[in-house]
């Protein structure tokens, strides 16, 4: 359907339904404001997590692994997995131990693993992950050769089902605990870019380079990578 | 074994060994350093990735669910778990696509899922994970009651295999590409505490209580967290 995801049996919140989003937009919204994902697979029936930087573009995930790892010769074989994607936002202190709670924005999405294959759709899949962290990048770096092309490994997962649950607002009380002496309110939690760190053996001007420009001192990450990914 | 959990077949880094750890100290330590873990699992033969809040005592993880929730049915029943964890610390920049990368930490932990059951036991797990947290918090805020703890299903997990994979360190390019005129650096990334917001309904001081005595604004988040641990 397009636009959605559904809900679907495996995503539909069946509890506190108004914290899950089935629509693209919400769902890429979260995507593409982080950069670690997990992803579930199974390998011999057992589960595994494997956190791993992904990119998305359109309704496809991409992640990338040696191509002799144990999670690219079992992914490469299509096999089914989940992705989940989240991002801390702050603690909610409440009165009671019952409604402390963290506020969050996260992402499962489930589909079918694929290699990616042949030089030339590695090396643009890579590009586009490069370029959709540091917006130009690939016009300012050395191309990725074919040997290393070869010993990398990229997977893609075209979404088939999904949903985001997202925890905002603060304190929600029981009516009658408002009456205790009791301290509540809620910590924000920011992740932050510091400061660049040019390298030690820098041929040219240790400024960040145009790539970078989104990545200022104390920009919050969620946006740069939103913005990120809007321009790469 | 005392003090190591491997390395195992499920668990050993087979590329770049250097950045695999075995041990507890290590594992704990990224661990005790979060407080989102990634379970995963399996419902039907299907992997499911669930992001969910989880604390740590001793070798057991757990977390927590709606009593009546779809996680928290499937999990009691006792099935294998991987639950992974990551912190982002920043963006590696490279003279060539290839060598760029994310410093990180991160653990994968195996096991299997159990319920914690009993009024007593719950009640003591959900005040180990606010104390986890807010180290002292229990005796601050009003308890859970009977019917609150009934609507909430906890397991735990004893870990029975992990691995941290930790990648410190700056930009490590082709020596052939330090002769190139492009920049490289490293961009720091990291999780802070904003300014507590007090509940608009306190009756009492809005300043922090001594449970987020931790929490101060501009504290790295993960230094908070393993302070907590240590503290709660």
């Amino acid at each position: 359907m397009p636009g959605t995801f559904g809900p679907t049996a495996k995503t539909r919140l069946r509890r506190r339904p108004q914290r899950g989003f089935y629509d693209e937009e919400s769902v890429f919204r979260v995507l593409d404001a982080a950069v670690i994902g997990h992803v579930g697979y199974a390998i011999d029936g057992e589960p595994f997590v494997t956190p791993t930087g992904y990119w998305r573009h359109g309704r496809r995930l991409y992640w990338h692994a040696s191509a002799q790892s144990r999670m690219y010769q079992v992914q490469s074989a299509c096999i089914a997995a989940c992705v989940a994607v989240s991002i801390l936002d702050g603690f909610i202190v409440a009165r009671s131990g019952f409604h402390h709670s963290i506020q969050y924005r996260s992402v499962m999405a489930f589909g079918r693993t694929r290699p990616v294959e042949g030089r030339a759709a590695k090396r643009q899949a890579m590009d586009a992950f490069i370029a959709r962290l540091y917006p130009g990048r690939p016009s300012e770096m050395r191309a990725i050769n074919d040997s290393e092309i070869d010993a990398i490994g990229v997977i893609g997962m075209e979404i088939d089902e999904a949903s985001a649950k997202i925890r905002t607002g603060g304190v929600e009380d029981e009516p009658a605990d408002y009456a205790l002496p009791c301290w509540a309110g809620v910590v924000p939690i920011r992740t932050v870019v510091g400061n660049a760190v040019p390298d030690g053996r820098l041929l040219v001007d240790p400024a960040r380079p145009p790539s970078l420009s989104l990545y200022e001192e104390n920009a919050a990450l969620d946006e740069v990578l939103l913005r990120a990914a809007r321009a790469g």
